[in-house]
């Protein structure tokens, strides 16, 4: 049986972009399962397809094949490349920072270089700005349907070698947890933010207890108060924040049932920075 | 062969938890069909994603799985069972009225405690918030697949247990059939009424004939006025009101090729209460 | 083996109208393939849905099944028609211009009438307004799974019969290859021409040279200005504007990174007019 194939780019659903991808690969074998992972990461942002991909790859099966394109330097000399993760999935992509989380924090095992002459549908020589279909999508395709191995994509390269793009770590600084926020949960306005559960808990705060959160922007702080930490929304009021361990056992801040993001207007990047600490006990004497 | 497993969330599709739920259940069984009702659900609207289930649950198999996350609960001790329709298909969802609809106009015929603890994802027990991926779209992945059957879910419950959310049927007074305004036909604007076309029939309208429509909020008069009681948008002029018989066989009102929703700014909801007559015949002596 | 099957709408993905017409599928053969062209074709914009058709078709398998519904003549006398391209592929879909552009650009082989009352999902008899899901999503999945064939749509017609839009072809003009902007690369903003490259070439103009770009909407003229002609946007600096050819073989115009159409507030259809002659060469004496 072939493995799914699972695409993911900037190119939204509402013209044929996604649809020609699916038809090439429907070609190379009618019986391919294809699904999307999502369209609507924002225009060129590498960064969000990135987290996109660690948030989900590792809950597919082993060998499915996700194909990912966010390519703002499509005709450039940007590398295109297939690799492994140390959970069995195969990511096909331009070599631009798509894999930056996958590489950190779930590992990639093997690379090899795409190379794009030999992976190309045929009759689609004069496109030079389409990859996704001419390029991605079939080999993705071809991948996924075994009608070529992982190493039939082209050359290793070394995994190390896999572009990354800045980022840095949570760190502990004295009695605060200090980190970046990520990415938005879209619908929901939530900060999820870089610090990790087994970081969290050196704080030793307990469900139930609350926490100060400080939230800057470059030099300008734009937000700073205390709120519980807590396992799930509905343990805190209506419209009330709070502090939680998200889906992928990071630390987030949310509003419940409220956006947190559009509240404050708080954005996502490096310049996002975040700091925790247990909240001061106020005594009235 | 494996039953279709269906997914409806307020999740939207532009971040990574549909794709991880997908995940989930082709790791519980690769060869499942997957299909999406609908993610655009509004954040936390349980009414509506109970009236896109009724929309839709009769017109899918019977032992299609349907997975409902629309769960503002999620934490809480809100109940999640899994129920069968009267027409064989199985919906999992949070207990908290997202059965509504199929409840009342459909009817449940089984309905069993989902044991939340027996039915997790391995190795998600530190995720407290995303209940779609770790209990739901698993849960709702072994049932399609057959890994589990109906019973095993959980206990039995009553199936008149099932929350309801606050509804009223349409009724006729006097020489009126008067309703409320359940849903939108989002893309289009249409204003779908709760008055079924067995009731609408007593008024003893023709097509053709012109009805006059009164539509308050509250306390405030937002619209009077006659238009035609038409089978279809082609049968009165571009740009004229029309009431018609919508797909799901209630009394509906539109605008040909225009939104009726926005042209008057109408809602949904039980404040938005519909009365239809017959058109008084004018006659000019 | 059944062949794949198809949607396009302008219905939208928010509410449970596709969803509807993917059970309906579902229960003429469970094992039926399914997928999506796009549920966003701007509501009743049939030129755009033409449009689609022709950018994707080609790709899928032959065989493959697509339902196209923008019907903003659903229960007037408009026919409803099968059709098969000289790629292989079958489309159903009211006959109101849907095919202009297959049709024109690909061919279309063989048509048939579709008789409605033949081709009507049972009990549907009361709906007037949802063609989608009583006729073409359950005639689309009676041919998709091989329990009718082409001929068992309904009688013969005529290819010539089929209702073309009006449109105007790409000429050369003196120094200049004159045409019309067909439509958006949605997300991001690109210009699509009706200028095929074959037409295009004859100016004469290299990779790397530069071309002048006139654009008018109407009596009004909207941009000019030169610009490079580059295999893709990569070629140019970011911002920078270029002529390049499409993913369809067509000449189109974007600003690298940015969207052409905000950027200069330009639409599509017969009225926005697009000349480009080689750039004159300025020299300083």
């Amino acid at each position: 049986m072939s493995r799914s194939l699972v695409y993911q780019t900037d190119f939204g659903i509402s013209d044929g972009a996604v649809a020609a991808m699916y038809g090439v690969a429907l070609k190379v074998d009618p019986a391919l399962a294809i699904f999307d992972l999502t369209h609507d990461i924002p225009q060129y942002n590498i960064w969000e397809a990135s987290y996109r991909l660690v948030q989900t790859v590792q809950y597919w099966p082993a060998g499915t094949v996700f194909v990912s394109v966010v390519d703002p330097g499509v005709g450039s000399s940007r590398r295109s490349v297939a690799v492994k993760t140390a959970g069995g999935q195969i990511v096909v992509t331009p070599d631009n920072g798509t894999l930056t989380h996958l590489k950190l924090l779930q590992g990639v095992t093997d690379a090899r270089l795409l190379v794009e002459d030999a992976n190309r549908l045929s009759g689609s020589e004069l496109s030079y700005t389409f990859h996704g279909r001419d390029v991605y999508a079939y080999t993705g395709a071809r991948l996924a349907s075994g009608q070529i191995a992982f190493e039939d994509v082209g050359p290793s390269v070394e995994p190390a070698s896999i572009v990354e793009l800045d980022h840095v770590d949570a760190v502990r600084s004295g009695d605060a947890i200090e980190g970046t926020i990520d990415v938005l949960d879209v619908r929901f306005g939530s900060l999820w933010t870089n610090i990790p559960h087994s970081l969290f808990i050196g704080l030793g705060v307990d469900y139930g207890k609350r926490v100060e959160v400080a939230i800057r922007n470059d030099t300008r702080e734009v937000y700073r108060n205390t709120m519980v930490y807590a396992r799930s929304f509905a343990e805190v009021s209506l419209g009330e924040p709070l502090v939680y361990i998200n889906s992928v056992l990071n630390v987030a801040a949310a509003i419940n049932q409220g956006s947190f993001a559009r509240a404050y207007n708080i954005g996502t990047g490096l310049s996002w920075k975040i700091a925790i600490r247990r909240a001061p006990r106020i005594v009235y004497d």
